[in-house]
């Protein structure tokens, strides 16, 4: 993911720290979360933010509670959001809601969740008001992302602006938040806050774009997902609300009577979906959107003084063209 | 509840306004804590770390944000307990879960637990990273109270140990702390703060042994809950305990019989565990058991050099002699 190896192994380390000092007991509160933690995500977020940080003349060290308690963060929410989804699968393994049950998968989310507020209180004091505000405001907009988007399962009328604005909360947040905590831990000026959280949130944005592109196109071998778990759920994501924007006659009343729809079989659901996508051309749409916020990207970066962000930039490549 | 009008009033007002300022949506983000905070709890938290600053001679004024953040975290908790537990009933009215669903429960839970935090972040900087750690901490202890409780239905053999243990991580760790953090804010000695956390203790002790009581010995319409909810879902109470500890022969039998039936309803069941109370006189030892705590709260507290100590003294004698 042209993450340098540095910060890869040290965002690593530091949550292997992390699991190795939990404690034993009682077991059903920690072991999810080291289960959770082992499944190899992608680290992205704490490595976007110590990778600002020194990008911006801070030291990594300064930065490792913040990128922690984002990582933890982060997977907090999936372990309540897979309850909520009733997802089977993460990273090809089963969720913790099915591999324990709901009481555990909601305790020990709620553990990890103030688990990283532990993380993130190990930050210099004269860091720590600001940083634990822009992580607040983070956390809380990833929440009501996420209740947003649950109602536009079963809400009639969502447009592509309603499903931007969602995605920017529930996901773009936390990339935006990360940056920018990054370029604050580097004592950076108010300008470049702001500049990196413009490109934290055009990065996000184009991440949960393809996100939404590898549910549908993607290979469950290499994303760890069911495919088509989007389309099976009815969630409104740019492709489906692409889809219904552009299709006419038929093909709109057969995508119209798929949408939550019982009678037919989920695999066929999803084929028969996918089948629209491909004839009314949603993914080069949805390309060309990515392709806006990388530009986004780029161009934010571009009036920051530094001389590495080129590794910023080969990230922002690397996200646009990931097969995970 | 012997809390001065002023202490209560000031809670009252601040918890208001914390609602008032709520978002509108997503609304079933935000309804459901307006509810929460609505249905009229006792405030104890706020009011005893508010009433323990004012009595070190700190301003009432610089321990708001921690005090709101204890009733915030306090109502967060129960949110999430009442879909473990499958409570339908909190202070007479229907649970968040039952009035909405689970996955409101889950993510508004979830909201309000990041505003207890953004809360706390209004706490002056120079006290913020202590009162933040003596928050995370009695935090984590709250779940894992709540972990060990569940697990404590199922196991079959728990002592009074175990229980007590228990306890005092899921209820007495959010008094002590909230005592803790009133004294830190009105920036008492190393060894106040120590006195103040330990009369905490011994409150939350005695509330939570207070409250197993009213559960089977209480009435509904003062407690607002269903009557012999601890019994039906089997919860290893202090009284269940004991009672397992004393009883021998046919009663015994019947007392394990009982534990765990489904072969009669839960109406029966209450009632017939009650008689068993009765017979072995397990409510007076409970009693015997608070006075304890009352006692011990008494001896930390006549150590500390405050004129204003006898309010809290009538305050943990009203928690001793309450009915809801």
């Amino acid at each position: 993911m042209n993450i340098p190896d540095s910060i890869q192994e040290r965002v690593k380390k530091e949550i292997n720290l992390f699991c190795n000092h939990l404690p034993e007991e009682p077991n059903e509160l920690y072991e999810p979360m080291r289960y959770m933690l082992s499944l190899g995500g992608k680290n992205l977020r704490p490595s976007l933010l110590l990778l600002t940080c020194k990008m911006l003349g801070g030291k990594v060290n300064d930065a490792i509670p913040a990128a922690i308690a984002m990582e933890l963060f982060h997977n907090f929410t999936l372990i309540h959001d897979d309850v909520t989804d009733n997802s089977p699968l993460r990273r090809g393994k089963p969720t913790v809601y099915k591999k324990w049950n709901l009481n555990v998968a909601l305790l020990s989310g709620d553990a990890l969740l103030i688990k990283s507020y532990q993380e993130l209180n190990k930050t210099k004091a004269k860091y720590l008001p600001v940083i634990f505000q822009v992580f607040n405001d983070a956390a809380l907009k990833v929440c009501e992302g996420q209740q947003f988007d649950m109602n536009y399962e079963i809400k009639n009328k969502v447009t592509i602006v309603d499903y931007l604005n969602m995605i920017s909360m529930k996901t773009a947040a936390l990339f935006s938040a990360s940056m920018g905590m990054g370029a604050m831990l580097a004592g950076a000026s108010k300008s470049d806050i702001n500049k990196m959280k413009v490109t934290g949130e055009s990065l996000g944005m184009l991440f949960q774009l393809k996100d939404d592109m590898l549910d549908v196109f993607g290979e469950s071998a290499q994303t760890g997902k069911q495919i088509g778990g989007d389309i099976i759920q009815d969630k409104k994501t740019f492709l489906l609300l692409k889809a219904l924007e552009l299709a006419k006659g038929k093909t709109k009343a057969e995508l119209n009577s798929l949408i939550g729809s019982t009678k037919i079989s989920p695999k066929e659901k999803v084929e028969r979906v996918k089948k629209i996508y491909e004839k009314l051309g949603v993914e080069e749409i949805a390309n060309k959107q990515m392709e806006m916020y990388y530009s986004n990207a780029k161009k934010s970066l571009t009036t920051i003084k530094t001389k590495e962000k080129d590794i910023l930039l080969a990230l922002t490549g690397a996200l646009l063209n990931r097969n995970k």
